[in-house]
């Protein structure tokens, strides 16, 4: 079964499924993008990244390619000819293609892209082991909330993670705290057993997977702060993890060369993970 | 005469000059650029774009997508196809298409796109009346030395400029002091007619433009100092100015509300572009 992707109002083979080299995506990252879950067949989550895609849209001022119902149509169909039952959703939508200039074209069409793959859940040892986190300093935009393609500086910090041996690096803002990881939000159980995470604001991206932990949480009636957290309290913290699409809820086990806790996964993140991925699974 | 881009190894019709969905460009805004200048049909300071997008691409390690030689090759080749005597010529490199991750893909071929288009000096009205810039919040990443396609900040900020009627928008950081425009360099003449330009930093695109400039500053013993000047200085200046590869040496008469001089371009602004459009036409 050879892959096809969802370009422009064209299905077309993922070789050659292309976009124009003045498409405002390519020259400017003018663009928005979401990565959706997904689980027996179904999306995870499915309205919170639209809506998250639509909120993109709108603080950037691009028309959205299509109403949500077309999309789901759009997904489904890339699903059934990828054959994916689970694995990944990608959709990506920016400002088309215009003559280069910085200013908004006075006249062009918002371009879509929508992949989807196959893609298996992290590895069992990842999670029996934990994963490591390195910290960096926060580089980014001051809009970290819009999930925009401008994600050179994400890049760039994943890579020092992956060059450290490690799974993700923990940006750290000018105040010493931590704001989140390059493609992940970063959480804690504090020594008194409380769970912190940043608030959204424009420093964090705030992450569908995230609102899904934070439901589920709040149902289990857990202590919970939505507050910055420093590194030192993350290095002092007895459980850490980080969630996101594509890694669930995933314990970190150390945070640059500090252990965090045992040194192993901790009882709320392993309990957090299961429910998550229970919830993964649930009905929509 | 139909439009030809070259695009990773071929000259094809613009319309149909196209990367791939995961084009990491496309996807990350993992790539770099330059726009450099074309008088009488030689680039304007092509060794200096060609050094700066060196540095670039070994700043972010993207191996060079071909030789300096071969790449004034191709230049000479879409001048020639495209008809280009006075224009620009347009370069974008980028990492190259891999299956969509974070981190630097293990193989990956440098992709690269060049185009070129005419294109008239900036109008002689604006010249004869200067422009208006407005002031914004510098909102960009902390590299903003490296020319990348990460420009997403830029494009808002120039929007901004255009919705307010001004050809530009100066960032201003948290300090209080102006890094740059959206697309050019900022400069100011101070009442004490010092020539004041913010110093190369990761604040600033070190622009090839404030270069030769610089260089025609010292050459005739002008007053200079690379510091940065603040918005108030800004408005209390007898003169300022942008460069750009596009807007040469444009003199800037009103800055927010304030009204810059006597309101009309400054005879240092006249001067410099004088000598810079001398220096633009002069055998490299």
């Amino acid at each position: 079964m050879s892959r096809i992707a969802y370009v422009n109002g064209r299905y077309v083979p993922h070789r050659s499924a292309t976009v124009h080299v003045e498409d405002r995506g390519y020259q400017f990252a003018d663009g928005v993008y979401e990565v959706i879950a997904v689980s027996r067949g179904r999306l995870v989550d499915g309205e919170g990244h639209f809506a998250r895609l639509d909120r993109s849209l709108a603080e950037l001022r691009i028309a959205p390619a299509m109403s949500r119902a077309s999309m789901r149509v759009v997904i489904d169909e890339i699903l059934r000819r990828n054959g994916v039952d689970e694995g990944i959703v990608y959709i990506q939508m920016t400002r088309g293609v215009a003559p280069r200039d910085h200013a908004f074209p006075k006249a062009s069409r918002t371009a879509v892209v929508m992949t989807a793959r196959k893609k298996k859940p992290p590895s069992p040892a990842a999670l029996e082991q934990g994963v490591r986190v390195i910290t960096i300093p926060d580089i980014r935009w001051s809009r970290c909330d819009i999930k925009s393609v401008s994600l050179l500086p994400n890049v760039l910090g994943k890579q020092q993670a992956v060059e450290a041996g490690a799974f993700e690096a923990w940006q750290v803002d000018k105040d010493g705290m931590v704001t989140e990881g390059t493609s992940t939000n970063a959480w804690i159980v504090t020594a008194a057993g409380e769970l912190v995470t940043r608030q959204p604001s424009d420093a964090i991206l705030n992450g569908i997977t995230r609102l899904a932990v934070l439901e589920i949480v709040r149902a289990r009636g857990l202590s919970l702060v939505e507050r910055p957290f420093s590194l030192a309290e993350a290095k002092a913290a007895s459980e850490a993890f980080i969630t996101s699409t594509t890694s669930f809820v995933l314990p970190v086990v150390r945070v640059d060369d500090a252990v965090i806790g045992s040194g192993a996964p901790g009882p709320v993140s392993r309990a957090l993970r299961a429910r998550y991925v229970e919830h993964m699974s649930a009905p929509a």
